[in-house]
């Protein structure tokens, strides 16, 4: 028995030229530090900001860059997706600015401060149940209607590439760097990250950091095996999908380590970076820090970076209340 | 009949004096930006973020200032005060570092996450009732007792010196400011940042935004005589403090207006800071941004900057819930 050939991955140099076409569309986010929380786990942390990217998450990258890299006459029938929130807001974004239509499948389930981003930015929302199955289903009768490309969230080349650019500013923006915490959920951003750091920087350890409650990327990186994600159960609304196939390969190449974290952990760690820093981030965003309060032994002694992967939550129902 | 002589004011020497002497004890705070918020305008906002700031408001320097001013014996015998809680959070911290006592006078109605930061800090917390009246008592008794330096939240020309750094950092940091717009309280900031913005900048219009619930500045300046704060009533709880005398003397001499903003516009400004910027900021800090909601004519084709003044709010009690 052979297993199926697997589809091509993005390479390093994919990574670089996607950063010289997105740098006009994209923020190059700040690396925040607090001697507060240095102090709390006793090691130098570097957080890598992308709650102040456009749209407010690190998926304004991929998506600006695989719009950007569609052919005029496919563009011109737009794109589409299904998202649970901030690819669909991304994927408007890049659709607007490249004067094209945009369709985004999104789950009930969504947060409303997603849905109105996706609004926001002109897109067509087109509502479905939250399963996997049902975003699928969906997602292919909006492609039979319309004739939009798809654009994945994350097991797609183009996105993937797009999302390694946070490796590449942050390589620039702080030195000697030792450990980086990622969060997984489908692994688009880990595994573009964790390329492009183990290329430029093998020394770097890499670790994915995931909710207990949407723990396929662990359990997959233990069996060296995709395994399904069944029945997600976390406040980590961002990282609930299943990791794509392109993404394991990736992250089984270059990633270190995946730990995971609690839901008791991740609200400490956005109610710490809220109060201590001042800055607002998402549940999914809140994961890797929640990493520095379970795994303290990762980052002790270190020069870790902590990657904010977005700030979109809705402040209505903030998870304390 | 004549008026009292003024007690001596802060003149601009002192204030360039003070950003020399305290920069090794503050951050210098970023200035942020936002598209969206630009856009809702219809001007260019610059956010001078003063939450990032060392114990999380610009108290940090005035109380630097005042404390690194202290001669040896005297410093030795402590310093105290009566604050609702950043500046009681400022001074002790500038003791810490000196190696000093600090006792902190602070009513029963200031918000507990504010009472935590002076406790974590190592100062002596006095409890007494929220009244003017009665925070003087208690801190004239402080001083009975303990010989301890007092040093005023705001009527004090080391502390007016300190906060004016703010207007020193911001003009090297953005240039071609047409208008810059300063809470008031008890007229720290608001006095040192316009005795700096129109010496060295006397182009700039430089605007006061006060709660309509605690307008002691609003009325003053309109009469041209001080009045006294009577029963405050806004969430802005920084702001409640009735104006100094040095600090209406300096407001009379070099601020342009005062503008005062709704209790809904605070909440509304501090839920659009933190939904579309990411930032945390308190009451108090949001009302520069909620004169933007509610006087924007102020701001409309211009070049403005926006004083975030703090970021410490208790995040178990945000005001929309």
């Amino acid at each position: 028995m052979t297993a199926a050939a697997p589809p091509p991955l993005p390479r390093i140099e994919d990574i670089q030229a996607a950063h010289e076409r997105i740098g006009p569309y994209i923020h190059r986010t700040p690396v925040l530090t607090s001697a507060l929380l240095d102090a709390a786990c006793g090691g130098s942390l570097f957080f890598k900001s992308e709650h102040l990217q456009k749209a407010g998450a690190f998926k304004a990258r991929g998506a600006a860059n695989a719009v950007a890299l569609l052919p005029e006459q496919d563009a011109a029938r737009g794109v589409c997706t299904h998202s649970s929130g901030n690819h669909g807001a991304a994927l408007a974004l890049a659709a607007a600015r490249r004067g094209i239509p945009a369709h985004v499948v999104m789950p009930d389930n969504a947060p409303a401060v997603k849905r109105a981003a996706v609004a926001a930015y002109g897109a067509t929302i087109v509502p479905c149940e939250g399963t996997l199955t049902a975003r699928e289903a969906m997602l292919d009768e909006v492609v039979q209607r319309t004739g939009a490309c798809v654009v994945h969230p994350y097991d797609d080349e183009r996105v993937i590439a797009g999302q390694g650019t946070v490796a590449l500013e942050l390589l620039a923006q702080t030195e000697d760097l030792e450990v980086v915490a990622i969060p997984v959920g489908g692994g688009g951003l880990l595994g573009g990250m964790a390329l492009a750091l183990k290329t430029l920087r093998p020394g770097i350890r890499v670790l994915g950091v995931e909710p207990a409650g949407a723990d396929d990327a662990f359990r997959s990186f233990g069996l060296g095996e995709r395994l399904p994600q069944t029945s997600p159960d976390t406040i980590a609304d961002g990282l609930r999908a299943g990791l794509g196939v392109r993404n394991f390969a990736l992250i089984q190449q270059h990633v270190d380590a995946i730990v995971t974290v609690s839901e008791e952990a991740i609200i400490a760690a956005m109610k710490l970076l809220m109060s201590r820093m001042k800055q607002v981030v998402e549940p999914s965003g809140a994961v890797p820090y929640a990493g520095v309060l379970e795994h303290g032994e990762w980052f002790r002694g270190r020069r870790a970076a902590i990657v904010i992967s977005g700030g979109n939550v809705d402040l209505d129902r903030l998870p304390w209340y």
